[in-house]
């Protein structure tokens, strides 16, 4: 049973705005050079547009003006978090809703990155820096140009994930926002650890992760198909950069999907994913996870490295300075799951299938290094 | 440089066998019931013969009567590790060769097990039931029966791995004995941690691995694809016996190949590996890895779970006692890599890469739980 | 430029239903127990419910009851292609729709078939036996369960694919309906041979095909990777139905999708899919192919055979009788492209990336058997 | 039963040599810009030396200098294909082994290309340009360089394929040569059609394929897996060249290898190849296909191209001029197969499978345009 928030964000009496789907990031880097590096010689992105302050990028099969701009800055950081709306009246109706939140918010008719136009950022009730936007340019859709097709090739950007103090507040907020879950991890006595929601019909378009927050857990771009993914650890491998890859492969419980888990130069990190499941319809059944259960993370029970749980972006306000961090008041995941806790379980007791007696359960964490 | 052993094995007079390839091993395992589950159910391998006290199994390509026989006993073990020679006259050969060597030997016409006519068996000078054969039940090779093909299909039985005190001393028999090195790992003072050896044209028909012996490592049967290897995680986390996958998957820094190591029912070490290199040209390059590199056990800078490393199968005599188990003296791969020792590196000082300033080099294993 | 179809279909005044996604075909077959074989032995498929006249389907991934009726019956044919709507008053919304449009519609609250509640059937305009639901019985959603993962594995279903004399009507007519057009085929004088159209962000949830109308061309289900489809025909050859294998496997001009095409035994045609690319922004850019591009069918340019361009499944009206066939009087697609009519292309003239002169344009189909 | 060789080539008195495996191909091409385009740039094979005259290449695990020499002239064809020997000794083999088969041959201690020591080329009583050598210039081996791994990376030589109008009596003379057949294809008056003959344990170093000879049908390379060979496809695609696809991509009934051919701007054929089956066992059991079984040569039961039977590159003598071409004079197997001749089957009458009658057997041909 979920806990319902302690200081409710409260609902507001005008419509949420209708959100397509998460469509770009824009992340502060401190050596544009490196980052380059990273995001085209290695990841191999498309580059829309570049100066020397800006790199405009996006993945295979995109058909708008990009899924990532890499702007330099003294601080590395999230500067803003995009999702794309309807239409332009949809922004007129973001900035009415977070208007009535009482939220800070900005509009430009010109947008605020290239390739975009009539937009609006906020900061909102979570700390975040989102931005709303319909008009954009539309760039050639590379989705059948196998010339320029790479053998890890990224074809799509896939979602957002945001650490954030209190989950469940949040989540009611994302909700009233339009935001449908799909899966969450809770424990016996309801606490939420994170919750995954969605609008496009993948498993999400943003997740919310239990922590200090607000701070931004990664931002995600999908592959065709999982060997795709594998290249890029035996790519990041032949770099030596292998201690750039944090957490993965693997397979998450969670979403069901094939992960990747790397850094960039700045430490921002970068999931890599596969081959989720459709959630498109209204009564998609909602997915809850214990969170002593020992594969919801990695279902092959793989450890999660406590960077993970600790190491996040920081994020910018509208001023363009760095927003304070608060602390997660509830139990941290790391410290019920992470180690010789004992309370975390591969299985129920008695199972036979590995002819073990069964009182001892199978439980890989503490075997690691 | 690599350091000459100690008391070396006398190289017999006579010519070594002509050894084809690895061929089978024996198991002895306690629950015969969960050993078919692990290994027919879960893993798919094909049952050419079965009955009250053994299982005789085979890989999808495979033509010969089996690559792995389960037979019941009171203590889990290796019983043989079976190489097929190319003729009746080659088992000949391995007899006066091994008689020369001094080891105990014994020749059936009849074959120790089913499907196999005339073998010797011997107990080698690092203590090994080694059997040597060529007549074998021809089988139905079921390389083409889709019908039958698993998602986590094993094709062909690949490898044995031993565990050896003297790496450089088991290595130099080996070689008499006809083996080639492809791979092996030492350090600066030209300690040598593993060495694998090849008859068949692939990167091993077995390796050397320093650690307390005689014991079996594990047995490696081979799939045609990466996703494959997935499937089988996939699978076992389907299951609940996460915790029998005990490490990776991953790509191997030696050999190359993508590869995963799961536990049967008796804690008997099984390898899946797939997509290593061609090493039948007499000149092929031998590759020498430093012990310290961080990416050579996995070359996505994975660390290597402990249990790897000090755990094994005993192995049997011929009369079906468990072998006494020799120290290694020379240090172990695990003290000088694993945790915070420092001494290993992922990639040289100053690599521009990451835009690192290089001076604190990557590394991994530290940040491990 | 897109003709106007010459008599179209009134747009009606009230709202069209709200439809998610294609949700389950119901096919008359004639040999219950050839169709168990060929659906569930061959191609995996997962039982919800049977009996000894109905076989209820679903793939990996779903959690409504069931993707594909088989009901047992005198004459092969489509008796209902279902969409599912977000809720009980869409399919209010839907009836109202039709009966505007003075179609036969019979709706029963208990449903046509198990597994659905209350449900619409039409005889739409074009003579196909629609089917609009939004309650349904929810199923374990197998998406996790690895332990019963075929290696050819259909994971969804896709869309169906309609055949119909005049496209561009049939084409305004499910515009009105709220489907999107992500591609389609036209020639230079803007005679439309094909049209594809969404409502769940991929290529299609329904096409239409022109052709001698209204059949049921084929539905399609899809696998998460290539590997997948072609174990589908690798099990094919090996239970030597390989003459079921009426086209492919390819990669899609249209749709880049990666393809397969069978029949089942009563020569209805099932597609297996994979691959597509994301559509869900109402800007999506619209894909028109030339006819006459050699590529569109297949991007390797290997020949579509005439059948897939002639058969078709008949549908049955409301009283279970089969529909009546109406001609094509446009040009048929096969006639202006199969064989050596000299008016396909494979590229450009002078086009210099094989060295050839240019005038005569590379054509791959004269020269097939 | 095979028929015996009419006028068989006399087997030596001295030794054959120690054949290791095919090694490399010199192909004469008219335009080396086209021909690097093909090779370097569509197909992504690795440059060891080029000049004005000649572009030396290899795949990414090899370690010889070359598998592939394009040598600048004026009418395209083979100039050599070489096979790598043991020793130098066995060079000295070879020349002894050809004089006293009464051939012309040429030995040149420096080699007859770059990257290549003492050789032995002759005219070989087929007609064809072999080389033998051992000395080769070793180079990188690309095996782990990933940063240099494209989607479609060619990752071996594989085999040669030979056209030549008397199977039977080839094979015996490659049988003498060391040779070993494991798949051939007969009809029932034991008239050979085709023969695969190997020395590296895989199912072919060289192939004979009935026809007028001698020329070379085709040199083949091959990939880790079944989707990088159809990226190559998908490539060949968006560079509008996939009329330079001749065949496939599919699943070869001979083999069980998954191929595609495709054409060079010469016309010569390249076959992309992966996942054969290990055949080093001298018992290993030869596969005889009957000429007329629908799946021999694709195991999908997809027709075989006219050109692909009809087209194939010339050869040289050891002066440089074109080989003369002998007329085959047993009958063909395109004749004997392609088209409605109603002599080929996918399976036996009366399977089940399908729910057919069973006395119409499923045969495809007759239905490809």
């Amino acid at each position: 049973m979920t806990k319902s928030p302690a200081n409710p964000i409260p609902t507001p009496s005008v419509p949420a705005p209708d959100i397509l789907r998460c469509a770009y990031a824009e992340l502060v880097v401190t050596d544009l050079a490196a980052s380059r590096k990273f995001y085209v010689d290695v990841l191999g992105l498309h580059v829309s547009y570049e100066d020397d302050t800006q790199i405009y990028l996006r993945s295979f099969e995109e058909f708008i003006h990009h899924n990532l701009v890499l702007t330099l800055g003294p601080v590395a950081a999230l500067k803003a978090m995009a999702f794309r709306v309807r239409s332009n009246e949809e922004v007129d109706a973001a900035e009415a809703y977070y208007k009535e939140l009482g939220c800070r918010t900005e509009r430009r008719k010109e947008g605020f990155v290239r390739g975009i136009g009539d937009a609006l950022r906020v900061e909102d009730p979570l700390g975040f820096p989102y931005e709303f936007f319909f008009e954009t340019t539309h760039v050639e859709r590379l989705h059948m140009r196998y010339d320029l097709y790479s053998a890890g090739e990224l074809v799509r950007l896939d979602h957002f994930n945001q650490v954030t103090p209190d989950v469940p507040r949040g989540r009611a907020y994302l909700e009233d926002l339009g935001f449908r879950v799909t899966e969450d991890i809770q424990d016996e006595e309801g606490t939420t650890y994170a919750a995954w929601m969605q609008r496009k019909g993948t498993v999400h378009d943003t997740a919310l992760t239990g922590g200090d927050g607000p701070r931004l857990h990664h931002v995600a771009f999908s592959t065709h198909e999982k060997h795709n993914i594998i290249q890029i650890c035996d790519k990041m491998g032949a770099l030596r950069i292998s201690d750039r890859i944090e957490r993965g492969p693997g397979r998450h419980g969670v979403s069901n999907a094939f992960y990747l888990y790397i850094l960039d130069p700045d430490d921002h990190r970068i999931e890599i994913y596969t081959q989720d499941y459709y959630t498109g319809d209204p009564d998609n059944p909602v997915i809850t996870w214990d969170v002593h259960d020992n594969q919801r993370r990695d279902w092959w029970g793989n450890p999660v490295v406590p960077s993970w749980y600790t190491e996040a972006s920081k994020v910018l306000d509208l001023d363009g300075n760095v927003r304070e961090v608060l602390k997660r008041t509830d139990s941290s995941e790391m410290a019920v799951t992470v180690g010789a806790d004992g309370f975390s379980y591969t299985r129920a007791p008695g199972d036979a299938m590995t002819g073990d007696p069964g009182e001892e359960i199978g439980f890989k964490m503490g075997n690691q290094v």
